[in-house]
């Protein structure tokens, strides 16, 4: 099946070097296709890591063996399998990814904890540990890669490579930090997978790292819905080389900890709105923007709730500023909300206020909002001051089509 | 636009009289069409009544004043208004309300909280009193009808007429439950609501009738789901007149107290079904058998978030046994869930057992069952004795066309 690139697609951004981390791809072979599917990251010694992953209890060994990792705090290598999510495949899918640690940790002489694994791709077949054995020597051996080939070989469904780039100045050091993701839809039988990984060469304690992505995952990678299924295997890594020279931070009282955490959130935000963008079948980018609600958590699960309502999906996709749906989306979240003290807008304009439709709605700049890619819902629920934006995409035949007409 | 019949459709059942209840319906033109959408129900004094509503906290007038009228436990008289839905309408929507009630029980002389009234269809517009006025006074003096025609007249988008009819022996008492109701999807901009209606000629204490509701709610409407959207104006209304003359049942202790409720549960669970056979879009009627979860209560969760899952009905309707897509879902539920304990069948053949997939699985007669109409999904928790059955059908072309090609 060749899906066509999204509409929604971003062009692959220029993305500089990072002081001690380098990429190479090779050729596993983990399907029948003739690609890179096998993507080996080397990072220097010192270099701290962090980690976010799936609350999906189903979780895949990767995931298991990367949450053990991520809390010891060092990275030494990344490798990520492609066309293969060695997920519901018990002690033999363990034995290829501790088989994949060991081999890597050997070459570079570390402890086999600081090797981190992901895989995505169909499920219930346990990955291939001679093909990962070929993969990764010859991985270990191939000539650097750039930055997009490396989010072309972590890809499985994607339409578009996915990367993003931003800078920070701690103090009179300037760092950057890199990311590249996948993810975007599930093709019989493969499923959903989220994996991002981002780098820089800040000087970063393990603990403040760990903090400043938990934090930013919170109101990003948590945001962002395409369907409301959850990946056995959604994981998102942070490394941190140091080599920038900046002096450590270790907490949030250090100078440069404010701006180093809005460049990590201004990273996973970009990220997570590439993963909407390449959601299955979409048409549209949708910000849903709750505002009023007696807490931000409980803004971030109305906004959740809206973003993923079949019928307010389908409305947005039918260019319907259907506001009577998202009225039940708000109702049905188990949130405090007041029907008669709720306003609704698109594009900016009020649609209802006060619980009331508006006498003097003007429906002309709606329908050329609705008509355009970018869609913005405000909902102000009146209650409180919490708030939170959710992101998500359309519901179209292109969805149905992905997921119920092909068949692997 | 004009709705196909539903593949999944069942023939009206014949349905005999129940004595104490007399239907007549009329025509309020709630909207520019030539059709009954105003069904009036006239109970004999001495019926008692029960109901169910709706947890979503932007509900309808109607919502908020049959819950009144429900607790205090005696109905005269029910009214449903099919084209408007009267919801997000403020005080002048309530008004129109109590005006019903008020014309009904002037000329019934009863109190007007013994007047039930529902409304289905656009939202937004308060209920036209006028045309709700005269359509009431038309239907007082409308000739008695069938349960057909009644079943037809509270329809919106429904693409057939849904009643049940069940008896049961309340010692030597033979009693009858008549059941109508209507609700399939939501055409923008209405709203997808389920409105059903049982009238039985048991003699039954209101309290008593009210937990055999409640009871059976549990384990049948509060089991379905089409797209995991709840309506604003979900309602589920028991009346019984006594009619029968059996010995009045008044606790769970008192002889045909058993009788009835499994009476009560049949009813409910034939109309629960009744909904998701017309479920927008829907080709196939699944259902999904949870066990050995840690409770019921989490077994019912389990099985509502597979059968929400976009993944697995999308699964479904391409003929697809992914079992793959199942774990997922049952991971996501946020209940207790081992995945090496998970078992997983589709029309009774597992497909994986005790979280690996089964060497020796045939998929023959699993691809034969996922061709036919009425799909069973089994998945086993390996966990504690805790059961469910969820029912609902999958997503399609169709789904996405009602809700997204066509505007109102």
């Amino acid at each position: 099946m060749d899906l066509e690139r999204s509409p929604l697609a971003l062009p692959f951004p220029e993305m500089p070097p990072i002081a001690g981390v380098t990429l190479r791809v090779a050729r596993a072979r983990y399907k029948n296709w003739d690609r890179a599917d096998l993507t080996y990251v080397e990072l220097a010694p010192g270099t701290v890591a962090a980690g976010v992953f799936t609350k999906n209890v189903c979780c895949s060994t990767e995931v298991e063996l990367g949450r053990q990792s991520a809390a010891q705090g060092s990275g030494r290598a990344l490798v990520v399998n492609a066309g293969n999510s060695n997920a519901f495949t018990g002690y033999r899918g363990r034995e290829a990814v501790e088989q994949i640690m060991q081999q890597v940790a050997a070459h570079l002489g570390c402890a086999p904890h600081e090797v981190f694994v992901s895989s995505t791709g169909v499920i219930g077949v346990p990955l291939p540990r001679d093909k990962a054995r070929e993969g990764v020597a010859a991985a270990l051996t191939a000539p650097p890669c750039s930055w997009e080939e490396a989010a072309l070989a972590i890809a499985t469904t994607d339409t578009f490579a996915k990367g993003v780039t931003v800078s920070a100045m701690l103090g009179e050091t300037r760092v950057t930090l890199n990311g590249i993701i996948k993810g975007s839809g599930m093709i019989a039988p493969d499923m959903a997978t989220m994996l991002g990984y981002i780098f820089t060469d800040a000087a970063v304690a393990p603990d403040f790292l760990q903090a400043c992505l938990s934090g930013a995952n919170q109101r990003t990678f948590s945001c962002i819905t395409v369907d409301s299924d959850t990946s056995t295997s959604d994981t998102v890594l942070a490394f941190a080389t140091g080599k920038a020279g900046n002096p450590l931070i270790s907490s949030f009282e250090d100078p440069g900890a404010d701006a180093f955490m809005a460049a990590m959130e201004d990273m996973c935000r970009q990220l997570a709105h590439l993963v909407v963008r390449d959601g299955e079948g979409a048409q549209k980018f949708i910000a849903v923007n709750v505002t009023g609600a007696v807490s931000d958590e409980s803004a971030r699960i109305i906004g959740l709730a809206i973003a993923n309502s079949p019928l307010v999906k389908t409305a947005i996709a039918g260019g319907d500023a259907n506001w009577g749906r998202v009225v039940m989306a708000v109702g049905k979240a188990g949130q405090p909300a007041d029907r008669d003290r709720l306003s609704i807008a698109f594009g900016g304009v009020w649609a209802a206020r006060d619980g009331l439709p508006l006498a003097d709605y003007d429906e002309a700049p709606v329908a050329a909002h609705l008509a355009g890619r970018e869609i913005d819902i405000d909902v102000d629920l009146g209650l409180g001051m919490g708030r939170a934006t959710v992101w998500t995409c359309d519901l179209t035949h292109g969805y149905i089509a992905i997921n119920a007409d092909y068949r692997s």
